[in-house]
């Protein structure tokens, strides 16, 4: 399948509104006694990092705290967008409302009413890679260092 | 969403349907300097194993060289399909013909043509989840020490 090769400018906008328009990222980690893991998570973008929430029983949480650094993956595998950075963890009790409310509000769902605990857990992008086909892999890197690319 | 929940004998019929027909498999691979990696890859399943292919000089490649284990997930975030196991490397000089053979016919690209090095890698689930939204957590692992339950 061949596309015209997008600009980074085009990349790093067309990136920035998937991350307001998906729901769902791939969440990879790992941990050095387990290896790695990876699961498919809901998420919220506020402009500046992914929040996600998960049990603080899961293996994502054990192994991003051991572990915080972490590979994020939109869903669709054609036009790809990696995310890389380390995750900060937020036990539910003490994490920021605004977060906590902006998550609830996307989902429908607020895990600060579950019986259970869970891990808010927050990752910064320090490098996100967005390409669509092969004939997009040059020119793939968007932001480095913490900073989009123009 | 609501769905019906499944029996696992039905969840092993769709994850196998799903390994023959999909194309894209999300690999997750740790390495105990560089941490997680995340990438989709083409895929194809020959009944027992699930066989890729990367340049040699990929982090996928460079990851699975020191940590075997592989986490991978066909690319549905709702329909979820993990597969858990070891890879085993084979250099394109040395690979099975009859993978390396299908795995051309799949996508029409044969790596063993291509100038630089590649690597074939083949993981043997040993553990399989599946399950279609939260209604279907419970029962999600439809193989355990490498066997498909019923």
């Amino acid at each position: 399948m061949e596309t015209t090769r997008r600009q980074t400018a085009e990349r790093v906008r067309d990136v920035l509104a998937r991350l307001v328009a998906e729901r769902d990222v791939w969440v990879s980690t790992a941990h050095p006694d387990y290896g790695p893991h990876q699961v498919p998570l809901w998420f919220f973008w506020d402009g500046q990092a992914v929040w996600m929430c998960t049990s603080a029983t899961s293996a994502t949480a054990r192994n991003v705290r051991e572990e915080p650094r972490v590979r994020l993956a939109l869903p669709d595998a054609f036009d790809v967008v990696l995310l890389q950075g380390e995750a900060e963890c937020f036990p539910d009790q003490d994490v920021l409302v605004s977060a906590a409310e902006a998550f609830a509000g996307k989902f429908g769902w607020d895990p600060r009413a579950e019986e259970g605990s869970f891990l808010y857990v927050r990752v910064v992008p320090t490098a996100v890679r967005a390409w669509r086909g092969t004939s997009e892999l040059r020119g793939r890197v968007v932001m480095r260092d913490g900073m989009w690319l123009e």
